[in-house]
């Protein structure tokens, strides 16, 4: 299933986009009552998918990152890899749907795009065991960790770098039957590839994070984990698009703007 | 006024609390019906501060902390003082309020406490000026910005060692008309003192961090900016009590346990 959440002409909802095949071209969103955790509760209201915007597909109340997760994205900075996760926050006032601007801060002269798997948390968890974090996973979307590369080395500390509104692109769905283990993953600026690489390639794996991050902090229902960034990361301009693919899920594309 | 969350015998609800002098013996806790945003609306209810329990006096979307605020506890480290404040994030699930135990994870072998002066915004703020910050704070509480050292080290960014639950307990309540300028913070550790200090020393002053964080990311009612601690910082261990008190506000207090 591909869950959304979408602007209708009446209001905001979750639904679920039904298509034939791979063809989106004449796919229906049906709504979903109140939330998409659980067995979906259909309203029975639908429409066209071009009809609706997609919105970002889940509020968070918290969104966990991963540094250095990937090898050479590491060796691009010089870094080790962690023995464990590294894990930082981003705040949720920084989430923003697809197609929705990336404003450059003032405050940088150097914003780059990461392109990221995210997961999204479906229940409650804490200290939950790997083996049991694929069943605590209510699906898989698109990330762009959008980064202040000049803020992230003067602070040290990574919360304004990767704090500013509209620095967490996420979208266009939650993909809910997708294997994350190997996944393509290209992130393109204004049609350029970028970064092109397998989600296999991540040195802790999807349950591993989860394993851990709840080993940490409780997770509610929504939170999101991005698993990190693989190499080829580089700035964005404003005027220019960023688009991330990961295979089975889809593409989020952003613009990007002066604030 | 002192704003105050409370578990009383119905449920939980906000309240204002209401003494003769500064004696608390007596005092009551007037019911607020909703929120505390703005001028509150009371439901004419209210019960003896001896008969409820104190929760965390506001439940933030999300906590913003400031490193290294106070010179004395960046050469405690061998640090310097940044130039522009130094922003972390702690996630909304390790809030807790006073008398709620704070949980020591297995993870860790050195658990500090860190006494600090939290500001409650009071309205939604993005790129506020300095001369206006004042105007959108609520009040003021103390926090403890509780941290596994060890970790906090090893990792290099700071999402686990100061992300884990429990480790924000906030409260008693939110003092509304106190000057924060230049106030005495204590902490104390089984009753013996280990950081005594004024707020006048931070680096940053409150006006500027609200303005500062408010040019990066948009601040919700009831967001947190935890202000920085000053020297002093030390261990806590299971069956200890670590209190901190600021001037004008109260005591928070919270004992240590195993996880």
């Amino acid at each position: 299933m591909r869950l959304a959440r979408i602007a209708h002409p009446d209001g905001v909802a979750f639904g679920s986009i039904e298509a034939e095949g791979d063809n989106d071209d004449a796919a229906q969103v049906l709504e979903i009552a109140d939330h998409p955790f659980g067995k979906p509760n259909y309203t029975g209201r639908r429409w066209p998918l071009s009809d609706v915007r997609l919105l970002a597909p889940i509020l968070p109340t918290k969104v966990i990152a991963v540094g250095r997760n990937y090898a050479k994205h590491a060796e691009e900075f010089g870094n080790e890899v962690p023995a464990e996760p590294m894990i930082f926050l981003k705040p949720s006032t920084s989430v923003i749907g697809p197609n929705a601007p990336i404003k450059l801060p003032p405050a940088s002269s150097r914003v780059d795009f990461e392109g990221e798997l995210a997961v999204v948390i479906g229940q409650p968890i804490k200290n939950i065991p790997v083996d049991r974090a694929q069943a605590a996973i209510l699906g898989y979307t698109i990330a762009n960790d959008v980064s202040a590369r000049d803020l992230q080395q003067t602070d040290g500390q990574w919360g304004r770098a990767k704090g500013f509104d509209t620095f967490c692109p996420l979208g266009p769905w939650i993909s809910t039957d997708v294997d994350p283990a190997d996944l393509t993953l290209t992130t393109e600026v204004d049609g350029v590839v970028k970064q092109d690489a397998r989600t296999s390639e991540m040195v802790h794996k999807v349950a591993d994070l989860v394993a851990f991050v709840s080993s940490v902090m409780t997770l509610l229902p929504g939170d999101v984990i991005l698993t990190g960034t693989p190499e080829g990361v580089g700035p964005i301009e404003a005027g220019q698009q960023v688009s991330v693919t990961i295979e089975g899920i889809g593409t989020l594309t952003n613009p990007v703007q002066a604030a």
